[in-house]
């Protein structure tokens, strides 16, 4: 374990916070408001111990997937304690804890919330809550990997554990210029979808900050209705197809842009996540028909919804707590499914339900032939064994944390569905859930252990389990080095 | 395929019901009841089917997994479909559907009823609800091959099919033999069971009709209020004991049998098993102690309701839906775990738990020492890379199932709690969950959908899914034989 790789990585990713909290800094500037200083403060420390950790280069410099997976896990944890602080500070936020688990639901681009009242934020600090999702939505480690410089050998097991699916890609050869790739088209998605806000009437802030949060497919809104608030068609069809976009693997938009479409086309991932939501789409809008009178406003907010929920956004324009169980208990499965792999979407991941499916169909054909020899593909790739492993023992962690998660929270004696769908969507890192965390409820009224385990089953979701299984196995520490 | 082999034995199998059948006949004839004839013209059915099905032996009489699968599957099926005219044709239960899912609930040793008014049942025809969980507890088909001859290589496809758990053992070289000595440790254990509720003042009829539930875990009471309705401590604590006992893997108590004490007791599934049982006392103890005023009555419920639980047998004892949510969480956890493998009782079975604990230790130690090769024991044995690929993919399975059942069964509109616990209860052969099906509710209310989906949740529950999910296999069917 190379302890002090993992030092310096850490100082110098503080020092980028440090300098990344300047923006809300200039925002709050722009409008004038006190809390800017918020931002000053914090960024003043963070540039500090980039100076006492960050600036030195240990002789050994190689790391390996251990190293990777710890300094992920602990990169998100101190970006948000750190980021937590501008709304203790400013006293947008009072208690720590909910500042904590805001930052947190913020960079895992989760969107559940513990304000009630969220449209007397200052400018400056609605700002960095919509920035955190769109920070995190491509990850923070691929952020800092842009503007700083690691090499490749050292840059690869960051990357492979901060980006979500059963398989890391580089685009490119080089992990630095894949990072830059990647911002770039997701810097680009960004801003047209805020021109295209613009264009149904939004004013410059409440677009950037929408589109920052469908870019990180997060949720946090700066209106209390969420994107209900503006009741405009349009709206909420841009939002719509910028979501489902987002939830899209942006290995795809790179084929495209190599004008690769053939092989972009065949992506196995990309239809089946299609048809879910197509699907999805078609038998809410049936079914919440009687509710909404007439088929076109039933389809507008059926689509807005399942787009929301499948890409674990989490805007709302409906409250779908109130629609028949049938709807309430599709949105609930697709919390579970999620986006596409390497996309900023989190959830179980269609490519890799995909894989269990298929592996299901195997264990059938090995019980009709018992001498065949099978192989499973995906997208016309052949699935190894440890990817197969890796993926079903993705599959029993998600559970067991489902399971032990809704046992703890369950101690502040909420009804079933709010503890369950409460650990779900922030596990899958939707936002809302039903029940009492239903889309127009928030997280305020749980107990400080319930949000530290909604925190941790945010944290776990976004960077897919294993950091954090890894930084609580005491083998990781029992090591010299 | 060897389909005329399936033909034979499903045939002979058949047969075998039709002599079952008479048991609750003659306890018709004692207590002179009308309702006694029922059971002989189905009798007379079965019998005849056995004449032109199960006499003539084929010539090629060779079978293996597949067939065996295919033979359990359907075999199941078929004794639940004759089992079910009885109570349609005595008028017991006037709906077909709702017979066959009783009768289905009692094979598969669930316990879930449909019945709103237990104790104006005729005796034959509620000896025959609780005398099919006797059966179906040790499973249709070791008690065919306890009575019937198979040859060894025969039989074997049909035990491996149905004993649950991620490994069938052969206690004995042969498998009949095998199936004599199951059968006869359980008849021995049911017998004591009897005998000791007599002690508590239980007549013979009730005290044996709790002991087969006991023995199957199943669940089926003829008192409206289940045991509650005795209100003895006594009782309590005998069925409590017995329900532990019958969660045990059988082959535990061969090893007894033969002395052989130490290595029955290095067992480690058994120790996790009692640990969690324990805990699970303990906790729910600590929560519902206000409610009971002392902690020797709070200790009754807890445990009892506990033990009820986790070998999914369903008795209640108390309306633990009124319990705090903690301690309904910590009971539907339970019905996710279940008893032991090779045990009368259902759930995923704490040894596939061991197994994806094990996995999951392991995957995190290959992140550390990514050359290391590692190795899964479990009670001393090696855990091969089939078995641990099974135990993932039935995990996944699992998981499907409850997902998909869930969606079809809230069609009917019931809250998120019932509709969830609903099927968890009823894929783990529990019995009762909480809210609307909760352990003073029944499964009336469903529409025919939900109580076909609850009927199929609870054979692929019972026989561990992969019989099913063959029989829906198109490639089962494709090929010819």
């Amino acid at each position: 374990m190379n302890k002090r790789m993992i030092f310096y990585i850490l100082g110098k990713m503080m020092g980028v916070e440090g300098i990344v909290l300047l923006i809300p800094a200039f925002v709050s500037l722009l409008y004038q408001e006190k809390s800017g200083f918020s931002f000053l403060i914090v960024s003043a420390v963070l540039i500090l111990i980039y100076f006492v950790l960050g600036r030195k280069e240990p002789k050994s410099k190689r790391i390996y997937s251990k190293e990777g997976f710890a300094i992920v896990g602990l990169a998100w944890l101190l970006w948000s304690a750190f980021g937590a602080l501008p709304f203790v500070i400013s006293g947008s936020i009072p208690h720590y804890i909910d500042a904590f688990f805001e930052t947190v639901s913020g960079f895992t681009t989760t969107g559940s919330t513990i304000l009630t009242e969220i449209e007397i934020l200052p400018k400056g600090i609605a700002f960095w809550r919509s920035f955190t999702h769109w920070i995190g939505g491509m990850g923070v480690l691929v952020f800092v990997m842009m503007i700083t410089s690691l090499d490749d050998d050292n840059a690869m097991p960051l990357m492979r554990a901060e980006v979500p699916g059963p398989e890391a890609d580089k685009l490119v050869p080089k992990a630095r210029r894949t990072a830059k790739i990647l911002y770039g088209m997701y810097f680009a998605l960004t801003a047209v979808e805020t021109v295209f806000l613009m264009a149904g009437g939004m004013s410059f802030f409440d677009a950037l900050l929408h589109a920052f949060s469908t870019a990180g497919t997060g949720g946090f809104s700066n209106k209390n209705a969420s994107v209900g608030f503006f009741d405009s068609a349009y709206i909420d069809g841009v939002i719509t197809v910028f979501m489902i976009l987002f939830g899209i693997n942006f290995n795809l938009y790179f084929l495209f842009l190599l004008k690769e479409w053939k092989t972009a086309l065949k992506n196995e991932e990309l239809w089946v996540y299609l048809g879910i939501i197509g699907a999805s789409m078609a038998a809410i809008t049936g079914n919440i028909l009687h509710i909404y009178g007439n088929i076109f406003r039933a389809f507008r907010y059926a689509s807005f919804q399942v787009a929301s929920v499948i890409t674990t956004t989490g805007f709302c324009t409906a409250d779908y707590d109130r629609w028949p169980e049938l709807s309430k208990m599709i949105l609930m499965s697709l919390m579970f499914v999620g986006a596409c792999a390497s996309s900023t979407g989190g959830g179980i991941k269609v490519s890799r339900l995909i894989i269990l499916w298929k592996s299901v169909r195997q264990e059938v054909r090995k019980i009709l032939h018992p001498n065949a020899v099978t192989v499973i593909r995906v997208n016309g790739r052949k699935i190894g064994q440890d990817t197969l492993r890796n993926v079903n023992i993705y599959l029993a962690c998600y559970v067991l944390i489902l399971v032990v998660s809704t046992l703890l929270v369950s101690i502040d004696n909420f009804d079933f569905a709010t503890s369950f769908s409460g650990v779900l969507t922030t596990l899958s890192n939707v936002g809302p859930g039903i029940s009492q965390v239903g889309p127009v409820m928030n997280f305020h009224k749980f107990s400080v252990l319930s949000k530290l385990v909604f925190c941790f089953d945010m944290l776990a979701g976004r960077l897919e389990i294993f950091p954090y299984l890894l930084l609580f196995s005491p083998d990781l520490w029992r090591r010299r080095f």
